[in-house]
């Protein structure tokens, strides 16, 4: 095991009508709430009504139109500079990972002098933040359970993961009704996500058993429950069990004490969207099993077996490539059987950028150091394997 | 799944070594530390020496000889007096759970005018706390990562558990190396704990697949290391896994959402220690078989059968029953295996005063409420077959 210095202060109210404890979690932070949303959802399900509701002794400012994939510019900046004009107490979030990760880069940005891209760049480190309040209405990325935000720059091409210990939400509100209206499509992604997050994290040089029992039930969680979630959407118990398992996705306690392992598909992924703006849950969905196919070798094979046998129940009496294979092909069935599109070219991805993007991510992810190390011409090939 | 609330803000630092850090840990708190400890085994593994000599900077107070199963007299209230007198900024655990646990009830008693007593009795809740540090040097309780303490009051026969979010230990520092030392009657009371912290939310009404496969994990990972590090005291790898799957114990992260269950076995436990000062990990070894075989029956039984295929590997194609009464029956063994006296007389506790703990045991621990309800009549007919 490796040593680790490990903390998760965000407190988490989970389950249905949890709401209502808004107006006293607000309170103490003062009057001045910076609310950020995306686009309709939060509306069509009266969400939005039921806040400004509950909120009603409280100063809102809005800053709406939050994409996914979230902009540094406009929603970024425009979130800062609301921040310093009014003075902003806290930051209430409401809606998915994207409009979180958004608030986040905007906490810390309010209480920074200079560019806020510096922070995102690693450039400058944040010393304060304004405080964020979440309530998370999409179970996918566990940015409600993390430090960590994804922020992408249109004129570069550059999607940028960073964390930052400040921008741990102080509370994350989980009511799994609220994603009782996620389409299944937006369903489908999600878990893909959440499942990268696991995988991400599951394929490395060492491990542990609870490590390794936690993160393989997580796999089984997701895909039992997202193929309930899809074919009841009103199903509360499988829409909370997914919605809980994805907190856990990316604030590292799924692989405490773990080897590193560099996080390879999303490197990978964040190409994709930063080139595209495709859904990050698809494209990760359509880089998984041809990264697994490309990693496997003599020295990954006994995580690979490890994987198929407890994650997929295949038979452990079979020859371990086999096990391997089998489980690879598995992974890649699950993701069409919830009807994920499975080729960059159902994305509107063709071969023109492959090498562009395969250059860029060899540039900025440092896959040359991940678990099984990845060169410009091995991104190249999983790139073209996946078209 | 049930509605939560959930928040474990404690920063851990794991791993070899990682005591360098503690210095910059204690430094934001102020100078004056109250440092507590139990008996002499932090002085024999130079963990103390080790202590004073990178907070040569500091104003140390020292709080020592704090007992197994903890004293609220003398410990708890000296502990109280030292920090008023001394206006103390923070504590600083170094042991076991036992010494934590007491750290705890002084650091609310501190900061509380009346009777510390009235905090652990639940009779005035705590407003505030000293800050707790602490260097953990037992792998059992988990009381490094919760807000919980067990305070034994000898004259009234109570061992009483309570949690308050203000006991959270700000940083727990987890060295694995300085369990090398801890006995192998220790090392298996321990595990004996932690196995039943996580048993305890295991047999429950309803769980999900990610809390069942987590638990299932860490029972695995116990049993599994412990065996190594009672073959080989100093296989780090597993005393660190030990050490890790115990922080968890007592958070509620293994079953958060779950229905309650009432710790039964800790009830009955408490009243064992209270009145004899047993060994509170044996005290779970003993009780813990007699519990599960008396509370089998219909209702329960789809939780024996898969605990028993989960966690010992069990045929699932036996009868339930039978695959039921093996589990049970592997417990038991494997607590026999790692030489824990399975009998009560073996510990010194005889039958003439089960009457009196069961009506102590129904009277406080509201067993009643349990997963399997006890009544007093329940409790007899286990302590009885127990002896």
């Amino acid at each position: 095991m490796r040593n680790f210095d490990y903390m998760t202060p965000t407190r988490l109210i989970f389950g249905e009508g949890v709401i209502a404890k808004l107006p006293e979690v607000m309170k103490p932070f003062g009057k001045k709430i910076l609310m950020t949303y995306g686009g309709g959802s939060i509306k069509r399900i009266g969400l939005y009504d039921k806040v400004k509701e509950l909120l009603s002794d409280f100063e809102i400012y809005e800053l709406a139109d939050i994409q996914p994939n979230p902009k540094y510019d406009p929603s970024v900046l425009d979130g800062v500079r609301m921040c310093k004009e009014n003075d902003i107490d806290v930051i209430l979030s409401v809606g998915g990972g994207s409009v979180l990760d958004c608030s986040k880069a905007i906490a810390t940005g309010a209480k920074y002098d200079g560019d806020p891209w510096d922070l995102i760049s690693y450039k400058a480190f944040a010393t304060d933040s304004v405080p964020i309040v979440d309530i998370i209405t999409l179970a996918a990325t566990g940015s409600e359970y993390d430090c960590g935000g994804v922020i992408s720059r249109t004129e570069t091409n550059d999607k940028i993961g960073y964390m930052d210990p400040h921008n741990f939400p102080v509370v994350s509100f989980l009511d799994p009704v609220y994603t009782f209206t996620v389409p299944k499509n937006q369903t489908a992604a999600g878990c893909a996500d959440a499942m990268n997050h696991i995988m991400e994290q599951y394929f490395c040089e060492d491990s542990t058993i609870l490590n390794d029992g936690f993160m393989e039930a997580g796999l089984k969680s997701l895909m039992i429950n997202t193929v309930k979630c899809i074919e009841n959407p009103e199903d509360y118990t499988a829409r909370a069990e997914m919605m809980l398992t994805c907190t856990y996705g990316c604030n590292g306690i799924f692989s405490l004490g773990n080897s590193p392992t560099g996080w390879p598909c999303h490197g990978i992924e964040h190409a994709l969207s930063a080139y595209y703006d495709i859904t990050h849950g698809v494209g990760l969905a359509i880089i998984t099993p041809r990264w697994m196919k490309h990693i496997l070798n003599e020295k990954t094979l006994p995580r690979f077996v490890k994987y198929g046998v407890n994650v997929f129940g295949i038979d452990a009496s079979l020859p371990e490539m086999e096990i391997a294979e089998k489980a690879i092909d598995a992974t890649y069935k699950f993701f069409e059987s919830i009807d994920i599109p499975m080729h960059l070219k159902e994305v509107g991805i063709d071969e023109s950028r492959i090498v562009e993007m395969a250059n860029h991510i060899a540039v900025n992810e440092h896959l040359d150091r991940a678990y099984a190390p990845l060169s410009e011409a091995d991104l190249v090939e999983i790139l073209t394997a996946s078209l």
